[in-house]
């Protein structure tokens, strides 16, 4: 039997401004920052042992993770980094605010790209824009997605298409590790993390969408044999 | 041509307290905390794109790469974590006062542990000892240590003896990744460096001690193609 800990990374400084983030690679925010740490005081108190760690290649998440690791005394775990994890890709909506989108679109327009399953936002042109926030200039591409197979770097992605991305990861590293009983621990992303839980537990298309994944919260799974859900706990302060 | 950066760790907790450290794993002292983003200032700079990072299994090395890659906006490369890359083991000196070792074995003694390049310290008697410095306990060992091949676990090393476990970990991982051009970023620790150091640029028995690397200041290597160093430049806020 196995452990598994999801932690989804604290408030970003776009988390902080209503903005809708997906790739564009942001910070921690104070707040955040605060999160991360909590995170780890919460699950240093479960006294579990890890053998691997997991993040995206976003900085908020591996901010994320380091906060965690230093504050359960695991620096030194082996740590592995994928673009597999990164946020569901919000495609044109990527730095927009969220008011100013549905002013744009409509609020049903955004209401349905946020919550439905399956649709995918406005799409990218292209790579080689940027994206201007508050006189801040952020690329959308740059050399750590230089190793993504040709044709599989998203231009904008439903929860479906990100779940299809994260599962050969899932299947090819992270549950192998399970499998063999090694405790791992993944900190990744709002949307990540729910396309892995559903997967994990199970979650139909029409529920998956109001599974809510709150920042800095560990989600703990006990998993048998088979990586079949034993029991499942939320840490939180209270 | 590749470049190789090393960089020690900043001052430790112990450091600070002038204490043998060792491989006892204590965190960074804010001072500590300051020179490691320092270092990361400084080293954001020279604008150098890294292709994988090194460090040891001891927290104050990795928190000092982390802040570092932070630093630099480059938290995604890939990272590897391992024991020989691990401060000089100073066996029962380790949790000594550098005065109080001086006192009960006279200041010849001590500084000759300290600075010849081939005698090794007094050894501690086993890993099961604890070491207890104002109040607090540090075990000697831990899981982290469960994969090091059975006899090659220290008990006290010399400099001599710290560069022959620190060179396999050179030449089966870090030089290969030299070879093929990428771009290496290594945080470690001062005597862990001063190995690779000696190793690198070929400095005799009787000068390395005479090498000092002081905390947070990155050290830039330009390698030709068969790792013969052809600039050294050590980056200073001065």
């Amino acid at each position: 039997m196995a452990k598994l800990v999801m932690i989804r990374h604290g408030q970003s400084e776009w988390n902080a401004k209503n903005l809708f983030n997906g790739w564009i690679d942001t910070k921690l925010s104070p707040l955040g920052i605060e999160q991360a740490k909590e995170a780890g005081q919460l699950l240093s108190e479960t006294g579990i042992e890890f053998d691997h760690a997991y993040t995206s290649v976003l900085t908020r998440a591996i901010e994320t993770l380091d906060f965690v690791l230093f504050e359960i005394g695991q620096m030194w775990i082996p740590e592995s980094k994928s673009w597999r994890l990164n946020e569901r890709n919000y495609g044109a909506l990527q730095g927009l605010n969220k008011a100013d989108a549905a002013k744009k679109w409509g609020d049903e327009q955004v209401h349905q790209w946020r919550r439905s399953y399956d649709v995918l936002p406005p799409l990218m042109d292209s790579y080689d824009e940027e994206v201007t926030v508050e006189g801040e200039t952020y690329p959308s591409y740059d050399r750590r997605y230089a190793d993504v197979p040709e044709g599989e770097l998203p231009y904008g992605e439903s929860l479906k298409v990100t779940l299809e991305r994260v599962l050969p990861y899932w299947n090819d590293e992270i549950s192998k590790k399970l499998l063999a009983g090694e405790n791992v621990l993944i900190a990744a992303h709002g949307n990540s993390l729910r396309a892995l839980a559903k997967h994990i537990e199970g979650i139909s298309d029409d529920d998956i969408m109001g599974l809510e994944i709150a920042n800095g919260q560990p989600i703990v799974y006990d998993l048998d044999d088979e990586l079949k859900v034993v029991s499942k706990t939320i840490l939180t302060k209270d």
